[in-house]
């Protein structure tokens, strides 16, 4: 029985705060278990849509050797060496494609972040999609196509678990492709006029987001985000270097970006290039460019997270309430 | 772009034994392809038998604060806490159950075991089940009757993939529910009779395993394992006190165990009983009790390896064959 004992000896050496579900109540009961109805039901939609698009499921590695496109990655110990969790398929997208063109996944997701805002997690499920047929325009649709679908088969066939979160199933059947684009330039101006202190070439933070979101009541896209480490590896816009062919899925009334994209660098070339340009050494250029296989075809792909879906979908005022066991960045857990 | 570059930079100071695709040709490519379209459809029946079956899909969390009911877990550095990868979804099992009954998830596991086999994956993903309406039987009844829609559904739809792979669809339309059911003292004796050393009490290593599975042409279960620490969690046989009611799924022809599952302890007055008897300290016993909300219901549960699952059906020298960057124990990795 040694490892038994030792095993939950060690449960309660660790701080308690990342493992109490959010419930302390019956109703608190009710609403997690009304919210999880509602994820399980998304996950169903969103794969059927998927399986009727020709979408193929994908399972990328959870453990990976580097931190990928983002500086943020809990590291794991791997057998003594140093290893991260993945923030999504980059760069194994690349051999996934290769294979299947249209290629999908949903899977957890990490992020090191320390940030205590009401939008983030540092786990969380993600759905990623890759295709080679299409650019950014194509994924830009693909993505309003999914949440149409999902919202307007939640609004049929989950109309009491919306109603019981008082969010209206009418509502979500209104949801209806296409979905307004504006262009990063767009959106700038936007938040300018509110006011808000905001420069060309800025991220949008989430304050930013938040401000911009509450002048919409459907989801919409900005687009040609400029070049920033977050856009590095999609394409340039053919008329204006500086911007790339990204665009985020922002949905309404202040809950922000729920999905990124964009198209990704075709050319082997073009992508060396760049990682020239940007002085990475010779030894990484290769490694990362070990992947990708052939270079003669344009891919786009999002990520979309799922809890941030959900929180928006179900109206939640924290996107820790779209998962039953929370993981985040934060002192005082509950 | 300064994240970029250190990331980049950062792919190439780690070891690349965990990150290349299991390709060098391209009839290594075709092969591949073809055994991730089976998984991928083998997951897709899944869902939908449980969908038919009305299971719930659940998603339990990957970071966990403690090593749970195995000890050897990767260790990760959460906001500079210790925190480990999850080994399934004990101890939030019970949570899920109290609010859906009949409950399931695919994703994600870690195992850090030190080993070398054809059968070990540090990064895996698993088919999970919780049940609150059955016991023991019905837990097997369940993974009998998910494994032959699972086989009959391929050899109808992905004949020429199983084709490709030299793998007979008529034997996987010839698997039939129910399965063999030895006990474990059934096994010991077949194994003993094969002139293998083995004793009572011993737990079913590999070796013993793909010994035992060479003598069946079906899946079969070994079911009553002895108390020990992989069977902690499990109710004691009624009549039998060194005994538990467990079974482990076994793949006939030299595969060996693709499943576990059992019948968990009920009533907390037995878990905490245990637990003492254990000499478990009492911080720890409460803690672990405090997910388990109600104990008038039996829970019964399995997990499955769906990269064994695979090995079997498409008849695979190595599991790593059924991932697509698989994550295992070795040093000199292709």
């Amino acid at each position: 029985m040694g490892s038994v004992l030792a095993s939950l000896i060690n449960y309660f050496k660790q701080p308690v705060c990342v493992v109490n579900m959010l419930v302390k109540s019956n109703s608190q009961f009710e609403r997690l278990k009304t919210i999880l109805k509602i994820k399980a039901r998304t996950l169903d939609y969103a794969r059927s849509w998927f399986k009727q698009h020709e979408y193929f499921e994908v399972q990328g590695p959870t453990i990976i050797p580097a931190i990928g496109d983002r500086p943020c990655s809990f590291e794991v110990d791997y057998f003594g060496r140093r290893t991260y969790l993945c923030q999504g398929l980059q760069p194994y997208t690349s051999s996934f494609v290769d294979m299947f063109k249209k290629i999908y996944t949903i899977a957890p997701t990490f992020r090191a972040e320390k940030l205590r805002t009401k939008r983030h997690l540092a786990e969380y499920w993600r759905i990623e999609v890759a295709d080679s047929s299409i650019d950014l325009d194509g994924i830009v649709g693909v993505q309003e196509q999914l949440v149409e679908y999902i919202c307007n088969k939640l609004s049929e066939d989950a109309a009491e678990e919306l109603t019981f979160l008082h969010r209206s199933a009418d509502d979500l059947a209104h949801i209806r492709a296409p979905f307004l684009r504006l262009t990063y330039d767009d959106a700038i101006e936007r938040i300018q006029k509110q006011g808000l202190d905001v420069h060309w070439g800025e991220e949008l933070s989430w304050d930013l987001e938040y401000a911009l979101s509450l002048c919409f009541d459907k989801p919409f896209f900005v687009k040609e985000f400029p070049m920033n480490p977050n856009t590095f590896f999609y394409e340039s816009h053919p008329q204006k270097p500086e911007i790339t062919l990204t665009a985020d899925l922002l949905a309404p009334g202040g809950y922000g970006e729920i999905a990124s994209s964009g198209q990704m660098i075709n050319k082997k070339a073009n992508l060396r290039r760049k990682m020239k340009d940007e002085k990475i050494e010779p030894a990484a250029q290769r490694w990362y460019l070990s992947f990708k296989k052939t270079d003669t075809v344009s891919v786009s792909g999002f990520a979309m997270g799922i809890e941030r879906l959900i929180q928006w979908i179900c109206k939640l005022d924290h996107v820790k309430e779209a998962t039953a066991f929370p993981r985040k960045y934060e002192s005082n857990y509950p």
